[in-house]
């Protein structure tokens, strides 16, 4: 993988960043971190070992000197997707596995955070501190998975808690305008020395043709013109598989959100509250997204529409939709190892979201991030930007 | 419901009863209670609030002057099959609910407790008294039930933790004998005035057969050599539902054990162990049973014939299935109001178990019990008695 | 199996009955023959040939010198659910046949007639003539149950077509009263050298306490009756497995009626028509006729107090759901050999019938006779007798 | 939709593309005809009339003057997937129809081809003229999805049924080499007047990196190489969803391969055979081409790719997997009215391919073609061309 860490990363940043994770998780009880609702969502304590495993397997186990593994089993526990790794519980069972108990993946994660921290303080060779950079966007993402997480098993239960860690989306005020951007060859790809995935590399010319695109995401209100207008009940307007998709599962609004006496209401982490109607659409799939497109008679961009066209909006409220297939760049090749196994494999019934989300760590985001979803999916923070 | 309850409730009693429960979930963490593995094991902080409710509902609400109930949602949150009662939470939903966490569950039981033991310290009527037993007998059952789901929790995850409430089988050492009984007309069903459920009354007359009756349970060693004669392979041995029931799910063993190495080892709730040949074959479905019955060439009784040849042998190391489905006896009738939802509505695809079993609360068990279960469940302490 | 067969049988006989299974797929086309719309509906030609299968299989290939079989795979194709014969075609992949086709079939037919009908000239021993007679009584099960599968394979099909051979129910118009049965020991089974399965011998004593039966079955009338009531809402009324089955099904009526602006409308083999009030309710679930007797105050007859009462009343019209679980009588064993896989497997999760049906066969009914089905079945010719 | 018809259709020509659907279907029994053996296999019987029902829909009642309909209920029964045409029978109970019968079908096959036919031979317009164009490309489809599913229909059942009409791949011998192409922009999509599908209009610019493309199809004698160097077996080669399906699936092979004895051998419409080594390999899915690409250390093409490089080799023995997601061109937009509903609503979660195949009508394919198909689907004749 040819993914550039020019910077040292001192102990400082590698705790900072790591603590961040315990800082989302704070208020949360046990018991709330043991569950896991439905297969895609991940109890909060497994993504605390998770990650902490990463180090533990791709760092200390292999550079440290005498390292002593802080349990034997926590390797088979908590590996997520790599097979090349070996055996490991498989993703649904997550939510069977009670012990170890929340304060032991603490303490789990107090052991590894001091011993890696003792490795940095140090030096390393530029090689470990790749895969420590690697281990530390890696952390981020799941920081950001552990916010979906801990929203879906908070919204599906009777009692609605609310989270401690605060996350706000700001209303979309700019004036409504479209952008126009002029057809030509474009450069796509992340280039420079900054960290990024192997899935942006390999910057490459592509043609871009001429389109406008909004400067601001679909508001609460114009998403709720499209459900009374009927948008749920037009089968003109969807995709053959979001059809099904929505009949099947009774789909009549984003997720979260609940017709009380008429009136749309949606839980937040900070509650049960009305919906606002200046608050850009959250929760949303790619079959919302398109279809909310094709009711306003406009669509969605691709992500080479959007990467040409973002450093003139602002973005970073939500995850945006684009129309474009998660595939590979010309000449990507997966790299090597359990490492490779990161994304090559995903490049296949997703389709990219660009930009980022509130619930983004702090400095995880460039203009050529490629994040990817199955189309069906609503529980990550996503939203919808317009083209015509 | 004809249920008699002719001594007087002491608060004392009551707080021993309940308190058992408690003592059953010693040493389980937080996260332990919060997960419901499969649709049919409910959270173990479900029944430690589930039970409590009952008290709540049809005692604290109905007969305590101005009782403030402990929270207003806990109604709906822990109610369980008792569609009269009005909404609730689906059984599948249940570990959902990781609020109100263990911590709340154990205040709301200790602030029922009190109120309810103050109520039986001032003296109730009859009527009230009657429906307190019931609740009493509903937590010993739930007692029983919340070992069986300890076990399928910690015996379905890799680390496989122990219970510190012990529960031992002792061997099964009686010199093995047939018991014969003689043909004629007999008794079947409650009589006398102690607590008995309502599926257990309408006392009457049955003709029985001659028949022989084995004085002691069937074996691990007897069930390894049904297995290693190929007892899972034949299907001649079996139901038509039960092979199909085996096949579908490669079942080649009773629950809990595990082919390590050509030996059979089994998780018990004192940790993982070589299986125990002298000890009762426990975790069988009635297909196991039937099967296994049928390898011998011979069969498992009829409820009727348990019953009356029960006093003549040795029971209570595990709940005995019998060929007979559960049905009702003549003049049965289901009681009115919530608490007539108890038993008749499950008079149908369910095979009675007699006797009781080593989880069975002391003091539930009477030679006129009628457990019953889906004939292939497994998770409960189930063995096998041959009759010839 | 202790069957018994005094009378000879003669070729005419043997023909008379087989001849009849064309006769009922009289003006069916092949398309008609060949599809499986749902897992336990065969495709009619499936029948046709399985039933001739038989004969080859257990008299012509085991009994007949020189005999050479029709075509060397039938054997494999036509097989039913005999695992001691070997592989064979699972049941729900029947429907994937086209080939053998209708004609073939038929020829089939005349071909292992015409041989058995040569061999029965010549004379047969008794072990030989007894095997002929199971397959004549086989036969005859099968053609019912070609009537139920033609039944739902035209009522399941926009164009509702019509079956030339004809089925009538008659109106249930005797006065209504019910029969009073004394308490006391009465004997069950069957009994004389006619034929009988196997699960209806062990002639054995029952105790049976004084109940009252009705004369006649309930009608449409009174069935709508209880849907107009509420029926199909009130959980009170229902089994719990029954009460997820109707929601799960979204049932609100018997198979095969519709509700045609307010007017209840139902296919019949001989078209769709308004339901006729004065005709006994038929295709109703167990779970059904078990609701509409709570709704009435009364309950369904045991099968023995079935057979005690019925020779005091007419029956034939409808197989009657009895609340026995079809389960084996004292000292019931299963006959050695392919022909012993027949009944006892099957004695779980069912529920007994009796009496029979106007699709029954001439001749195949008496009083001891056991049909079974799964609680939820509703394609067969099943209607509600009650006992108060 | 801006589809070109510069040539007048003469009641020849529409004759003769109509006839073709017959000749595919000679020799079938009606019982072949019936059948849906699985969800997306329609029965042959159900193609016959609904590529009628088209013509009868669109033209003959919209323009025919005084036009009879065959049947006031052939537009329930055929209408396929235009939810703007009003209701439909589901397509997962195409399978349940078993009438209309194959011989009335037949009849309004006639039936409509000589309204038809009489229709062209007194002229008709232009815009008429492309509906009729459409209704012939429309049936040329079905012609090859036929064939697709009555393989599927005789290669799912023990006998393995001909096909009297023949189809044959022809060996890949032509020398091995790989073509270069430069890196630049290129024109992309359909141009000129001949007829095409609206998802191939928007002829537009693309930017091409340099690649290089094989001249001929994958054999199979390279396919069991992979699958002898344990292709299926290798988590590493395939696409986290892919492994999941041949998991699932348990695959280890193309669709109608079967390894009897160590040697792989396979259905073909000319019965049951040795797999032919030097014929290119056929019924794999996106999942296997692109876990083969892996395997030999290339890569799929893309569509676009594809098309630039076409015009250097042959093709047209099997449908080619490209590495493209099926979504829309520049400024595509989905035509007005039911016809709309032909390719867009299916832009997404499914892979394109690209040339056509030995089962493709006559004249219906170009290079700017574009099919497609979920990447699961192996029925359809698609093969592999690798790029490095």
């Amino acid at each position: 993988m040819q993914i550039k860490t020019p910077q040292t990363i001192t102990s400082k940043q590698f705790l900072e960043i790591r603590l961040q994770t315990e800082t989302i998780c704070n208020g949360l009880k046990p018991e709330d971190t043991a569950i896991q609702p439905i297969d895609y969502v991940s109890p909060p304590k497994w993504h605390l070992a998770h990650t902490t495993w990463f180090f533990e397997q791709f760092v200390l186990s292999e550079f440290k000197d005498n390292y002593k593994v802080f349990h034997p089993d926590f390797g088979y526990y908590f590996n997520s997707y790599y097979n090349s790794i070996g055996d490991r519980v498989v993703r649904a069972d997550r939510g069977l596995m009670t012990r170890p108990a929340l304060s032991e993946v603490l303490t789990y994660r107090a052991y590894v955070n001091t011993q890696l921290a003792q490795l940095l303080d140090k030096g390393v060779s530029k090689k470990i501190e790749r895969i420590i950079e690697i281990g530390l966007q890696h952390e981020q993402q799941h920081q950001e998975l552990l916010i979906y997480d801990i929203k879906y098993i908070f919204g599906h239960q009777p009692s609605f808690p609310q989270l401690e860690y605060h996350i706000n989306l700001i209303p979309e005020t700019d004036k409504h305008n479209f952008i126009k951007i002029a057809e030509g060859v474009y450069e796509i790809g992340h280039k420079g020395d900054n960290f990024c995935w192997d899935n942006e590399l390999g910057r490459h010319k592509t043609y871009i043709h001429n389109f406008e695109i909004s400067n601001r995401l679909v508001t609460n209100k114009e998403y709720i013109e499209f459900i009374d207008s009927g948008g749920y009940k037009d089968f003109n307007l969807w995709h053959a598989d979001g059809w099904d998709f929505i009949q099947k599962n009774n789909l009549t609004c984003p997720m979260y959100w609940h017709n009380v006496d008429g009136k749309w209401m949606y839980y937040t982490l900070q509650g049960f509250k009305d919906v606002d109607e200046n608050l850009p659409v959250n929760h949303v799939s790619f079959y919302e997204a398109f279809a909310f497109a094709q009711f306003k008679g406009m669509r969605l961009p691709t992500e080479f529409e959007w990467e040409v066209a973002a450093s003139q909006f602002n973005y970073g409220q939500l995850w945006e939709w684009t129309n474009s297939a998660y595939l590979p760049y010309p000449n990507y090749s997966k790299p090597d190892g359990a490492i490779g196994e990161y994304n090559g494999k995903f490049m296949i019934n997703t389709m990219v979201l660009r930009g980022s989300s509130v619930a983004t760590a702090h400095n995880h985001s460039r203009l050529t991030y490629r994040n990817f979803f199955n189309p069906e999916m609503r529980w990550q923070f996503s939203g919808i930007r317009l083209v015509k």
